[in-house]
């Protein structure tokens, strides 16, 4: 049942998409009339009201994580749901487990991690920039999220507070300069991502890697392509995304390797 | 601390890999000599020991989801890593979650979603084959994910026993045949994820969901490429896989769309 | 030299690229400013002009086929220079070859196969809509390319004229109703490309194919991505064509192949 | 009609291939028995001919240049069909160019310049080690191509003989050393494609690009992906090329262009 606080996704027949949360009394415009917020409370996901003087129709939704970081407030580049959720696999991200996000940006990344490491784990996010700081809070207490999440107000130049992390991301544009300090964070086999958008950025980064004691370092991109989902004309969509990111994998060991890959 | 019990990634500086579970007063046969299991307790995941005369290194890693689901002993097609954390996100899979995965195959995706379900959720598998279904309890077993997953040996053509499921992922030869039961088993609102490698699957399964009430109906495919991790000569690895599987997924609403994607 | 007649294509400082020919006396307004064509006659390939009170500079460039199918007027789906210059290699174009071309459109892929097959082959172009005929002999006339192609206007539901062609591409929306009469018109040996852009053709062409006598039946589709020519970023753009066209490639035989592939 | 000298592509109904040159009076000795020639000799392309004891089927194909690069004796890595024929578009290769060729290698990219710039065109090849220069110089010879092709064993750090050739293909592992080579031997307008199979190459060659006189100047990689021709289980291929090359283009202007791109 929905009730009060609920955050509901709105899709309509003509292929709109927006989010509410539920409040009482209140009335929300839309492009087709008001929606009075009442008549969803008592409703169930999946019901459909209709909105307007043209009587429309809208399906009531939960949206899902994908659906509220596309639907966020955002400053910065987001990492794609196909490279995050490659993210969470490759990092092994578990229930229980701690976790360091950097740079934090808008959040997204960091509410991923907490969403799977749930209550018994623990998500310790760095950001330097106070708007990204404070946007990145709004957004993962909307989002339900805050709990297990700590945002810390600091420049990773100075290293960071936890030790023995089952996982690191680090998302800034210079990761060549902090992986020692991700090194000294990691416990013996941890794993490390490191987002790098531009072929420069992986050729420096692998450089420096390869001098501290990493192991299993790959190099990934994904390509995603959609279909027109029409089954008398099925065929890829006519453009697709070209490119997020690359993502460097690589695991913590306790000893020198050698030149080991 | 490694102690009996334990599943250890070795890794060797020859670049070989395999799993083995730490026993004491074991030997493990390897191609370079054996190991003494003993010699493991005690040890931090991230360090080295040395094997056979010629002491070659092998580092202590502790097995990821991904390593496990490599080395498992299976007799089905494995959904690769890149879509299987593609369909854990897009069906929106967060602790608590109720699951039905069906085939279960050699339990992979079963453990995938446990993992993330959490104590607090449940998945359920359907397998019709006996041989498949004594794998998957086994690998399961093996990966301590027995728990909170209940595989029922059983033909899904006769439908499922829950109702009010989160999500479901439907991997089997003719999934247009069970839509309808699939219907019936979800939450309003919830999402279904439907493996298919040919196109003319996809096609014919596109055909039977327009006929239901789901919406937000896609298809997707997955291309990830992999580089050599080589700074002065970055480039993309000379082969890759090609094809794995088409995805759809959909939302169950409750009332018939109407012909709306 | 640049001489009366000629085509240039006026590559400007600002990105701006268009097509003109060259005729004494005459001015071409454009965005920056009027273009004096007498100044450009005796200029090279490669040199500067200024056009405007800015004096904005613009190169003076040979346009290439790829400049002048890309601007010239089109009512059809074009056939992408990836595609297309697949194609070429796939059938075997080559100087002297007599090729068929249907349905010609606007006459993109008989002018590409003209350049190829010379002054001593031949295309020939069918084309059933008279608006297409049109503007194929237009642009043809206008590229210089119409002296070895031959366009009749005419449903090929009644077959070729000709015998014993080398190649012949088959771009029409229903392709598997044509391919005895293309068939028929090939030599032995012959190449056949056929363009379909669903999974739906592809299957109903295949099917199709495989009763008559073709052997070495291929399908191909292609991915090109353009890189962001950056030294110091180097990556790829952020959004790419996703798809134009699945390509069948096959060869006739004289005897039938009993399910030979 | 086959005649002697005539090459025959061998099309098995097992799907093996093999390229003969029909020599009358002889015998080719293959996997299935013996072929004897005389037998080859006033058939036609694409009939059938019947080897061994066990009769097996082979059809009697004309070779297409992509088959005659795949069987040729090669000592380098070939440019694939893929970016061969792309490059033959981008350079905008036309009856009657003169175009260099650099390094020669086993001189498959000469062969497919000399085809479509016929006899009124020429193609300069460039390879400065004296066994692959052998190796082209038969290769062509073998193909029929090597009339309008001139190679010369030389290092192209001495530059080239030719000026105001039409496109230049530079395919070295150092490409960033002889631009300004290139760029002299090309046209006012003229076309330079460059191999590159590693970002860094890519990265170096548009430094050195930008400090020249180049305009449109452009980066590209092409993945082809083969499906399985099977209607009723329309879907790609397991595997596929991952890579092969970057490449870059670009068009020699006269005067320096000031950083436009």
């Amino acid at each position: 049942m929905i009730k009060e606080g609920d955050k509901v996704l709105l899709y309509g027949e003509d292929g709109s998409k927006f989010i509410i949360t539920v409040e009482a009394n209140k009335k929300k415009g839309t492009h087709l009339g008001h929606i009075d917020m009442e008549e969803l409370i008592g409703k169930k996901f999946g019901e459909i009201i209709h909105i307007g003087k043209k009587r429309k129709k809208f399906f009531l939704l939960k949206p899902t994580f994908i659906d509220l970081i596309f639907s966020m407030k955002r400053k910065t580049q987001i990492i794609y749901p196909k490279d995050a959720s490659y993210i969470l696999f490759k990092l092994d991200v578990k229930p229980g487990d701690r976790i360091i996000d950097t740079g934090v940006g808008s959040g997204a990344m960091c509410g991923a991690f907490a969403r799977v490491v749930g209550p018994h784990g623990k998500v310790y996010g760095y950001e330097k920039r106070k708007d990204f700081y404070a946007l990145a809070q709004k957004n993962l207490k909307e989002w339900g999220l805050l709990e297990n999440v700590e945002i810390k107000l600091r420049d990773i130049i100075y290293g960071f507070d936890e030790k023995e992390v089952n996982a690191l991301l680090l998302d800034v544009p210079d990761p060549y300069n902090y992986l020692e300090k991700c090194w000294e964070a990691l416990t013996g086999g941890g794993k490390i991502g490191i987002i790098c958008p531009t072929t420069n950025q992986v050729q420096e980064t692998l450089e420096k890697l390869y001098e501290l004691p990493f192991v299993e370092i790959e190099v990934w991109e994904n390509l995603m392509r959609k279909y027109k989902p029409v089954p008398q004309r099925l065929r890829p969509v006519d453009r697709m995304v070209a490119h997020t990111t690359y993502m460097i994998f690589a695991t913590k060991v306790l000893e020198k390797t050698g030149g080991v890959l």
